[in-house]
């Protein structure tokens, strides 16, 4: 049983940043609490795969307790934090269940942001979670099912058309990925529709996608969407989503509204912290800040509190050029070893480390079959070579979690095939596909 | 495009059944029309997988668009199906639409009956579908999830008991599946609690499980399941299911009950015609059987209408011993690819074919890890000879479907490793897993 007496570190998120954490404590005299909501890691770059029916939910997650199940210092716990008491070294969660801590490491991570326009989410659902990924893909796959069934031109054309509103990683592979489904995938599958009529728009605020890469690379990425079919619309304002149709201002909000009429509208805009964020840095008596991100010290600590720390897309840490770091899984993750780090070293009586640096081993981004860029080490590339090392770098993330051998076959089968299997439309919904007709 | 003055042949239903029938048809003169709920066909034997978290939802499905892409002829149709209308030909489905038909073929299935106790549903999920897997998978994972938690022993071993009602396949599947995930998968993956001490009961109102194999199979099952550590309630009637407990009358329901504390319950014990049973009976003019059931003439068409048929479950078919023939995937099979050539030598011209018969290639269950019993051509045997047959069979039938080598791949893992990776607590319910004390 565990060691009560041991130096008590409580890690509240299972994602990059906490499990990194919790695993670079291993070998450390401490009894570590991994609290999380879900009892499994989930592997986010890959989300969009799922969305888009390639791969299933259990392909790209991994219990948080087979994960650690070796590692007899760690302790797995299903709970929601609802706050924190730093003063008595205390987390709480919703059952009222109190969990002291000498050390806490917050890793809750982020959460979709309509920047003022909630009423938005309705109609454009954002891609955080498995539940979410599956309901874009019951949204995505339904429409086609209901462009089947009508028989007016007008409501065939709205249903056949996608917007994806944020041109970063995420809205590309997710633009990228619903235009294969149509034009290959799909292509045979229906009688009265020819799915690779499908419109995909991509809409960014930017002059350009893929804003934190080189310039180059944007230019490479948005050839590459063009010629797959992709309509871009750059440095153009969403200003109205209803159930029916998304509003876009072009000319960077200035000229006069676009409507496109569409009923499945993706949401790949904005992040902002987890609600833990604001929670914690009003306990910690730091002002939260835009998003409701911790601003951290430069050893990821909060505040005047040497034993909280904050990891991962929840902290606002300064890079080297004065900027945040971005929300990406390799900042997360080696936050979490550097902050085991710092708490060893404590242990052990040694000096303290340096402050937090980030290693930048480079940025990828994959737009479609074979297609991808990558910039990395100066270099900065796109096309199928720059796939292929987004496809085993992918891999050797997985593969530290289990069998993810699965996902490789998956690939590798969907790629020869153009097939995607797991195209399901599951829910709680009823499973009626049609809706009655709109007035 | 479709060929609109070809014979109109309407099925209602994607299982086995269904989806047999129309791939029948493929070279007839015929327009098909596959109406289903679901956008996909689920290998339901396997569902259990699903329910214990050693498969995927899509690992077991197939789009049905995907599975009829190369078949010209035939057309899936997303829509639930309302009512019939045998004399003006037509199919109703609840958007209002009505679809003509020349012949009808009508497999809709069956769903859970919980014999006058449908207060029990909400306590003791059935396992039909995609949800109520992911349910079970839910419920069982969070009861070791909140046993961890729990400092109570009593609610530590309440939640550490599972019952399943009814042993028959279904039943004994999932009874050695969570045996198999608590004694061995998480055998080590908790702190506080040993997953080896969970208790499964499974509860069978006949005096032995698997009541339509041969007795000795049946003796075989139960020395393996009670080898497993499974507790056997033979000969017992359910008379009360509650939030936290089960009430079991022994002795054929003569014996005082005993109650057995427990919060997760599974019905494995009852079937009855899908809903659309009674209607089509209805509309037929022939009596519903018990059940549902839709009773058939030799041929498995309705009463009077020698162009509407029903197969697989929702059909009430005698077989050559006067009782129906039971619900399993062969005889739904078999019965589809019967009326379909009905179908084919009315529309040729030629004599009708004679009466269906049931062709009984053997019944098989699996129990655990390389064990099952298997019934065929006179041999009756159990073990790994057996599971090892089980496994082929499963994976032949698989086979007629798209890349089910994932499936092979992903159970040779588990097999190897004892583990399930498909070990997701997810679903629309707030994910905190510990509930406010119960009174």
């Amino acid at each position: 049983m565990a060691d009560e007496t041991a130096h008590r570190v409580v890690i509240v998120g299972g994602g990059f940043g906490g499990l990194c954490a919790a695993q670079a404590l291993k070998k450390t005299p401490t009894h570590v609490t991994l609290i999380d909501r879900r009892n499994f890691h989930l592997f986010q770059p890959l989300l969009y795969q799922v969305a888009t029916g390639g791969l299933s939910p259990a392909n790209i997650s991994a219990p948080l307790r087979s994960v650690l199940r070796k590692q007899k210092n760690a302790h797995v716990m299903l709970g929601e934090v609802t706050g924190f008491d730093l003063t008595a070294r205390v987390v709480q969660l919703s059952d009222g269940t109190r969990v002291p801590f000498d050390s806490l490491i917050v890793a809750a991570g982020a959460t979709h942001h309509y920047f003022g326009h909630n009423e938005w989410a309705e109609h454009a659902p954002g891609l955080k979670t498995v539940e979410d990924a599956t309901e874009i893909r019951r949204r995505v796959l339904s429409a086609f099912e209901r462009a089947e069934r009508s028989t007016d031109p007008k409501e065939q054309a709205r249903l056949l058309t996608f917007v994806v509103v944020g041109g970063g990683p995420t809205g590309v592979e997710m633009a990228g990925a619903i235009t294969e489904l149509a034009t290959h995938t799909m292509r045979a599958d229906f009688r009265r529709i020819n799915p690779a009529t499908a419109r995909v728009v991509l809409v960014e605020g930017q002059t350009r996608v893929l804003g934190s890469f080189a310039e180059k690379l944007s230019r490479i990425a948005q050839t590459a969407l063009t010629k797959m079919g992709v309509e871009l619309r750059l440095d153009a304002h969403v200003v109205n989503i209803t159930a029916e149709f998304v509003e876009v201002k072009p000319d960077g909000g200035k000229a006069d509204p676009e409507r496109i009429e569409t009923e499945t509208v993706i949401w790949a805009a904005g992040v902002k912290a987890s609600p833990l964020g604001k929670l914690l840095a009003e306990a910690a008596g730091v002002p939260a800040g835009r998003g409701g991100h911790v601003p951290v010290n430069p050893d990821c600590s909060v505040g005047a509190h040497p034993n909280v720390f904050v990891v991962g897309d929840m902290a606002s840490h300064p890079g080297p050029d004065g900027k945040p770091l971005p929300g990406l899984a390799p900042v997360a993750t080696q936050q979490g070893e550097y902050v085991a780090g710092v708490i060893e070293r404590r242990l052990k009586g040694e000096s303290p480390k340096g402050p937090f640096r980030y290693r930048d081993k480079g940025t990828m981004a994959t737009i479609g079959r074979a297609q991808a860029v990558v910039e990395t080490m100066g270099f900065k590339f796109g096309g199928s070579v720059a796939w292929l090392a987004w496809l085993f770098i992918h891999i050797l993330y997985l593969a530290r979690f289990e069998n993810r051998v699965l996902v490789v076959f998956q690939w590798f089968f969907n790629y020869v095939t153009r097939n995607r299997s797991a195209r399901l439309i599951t829910g709680e919904r009823p499973p009626d596909v049609r809706e009655a007709p709109k007035a």
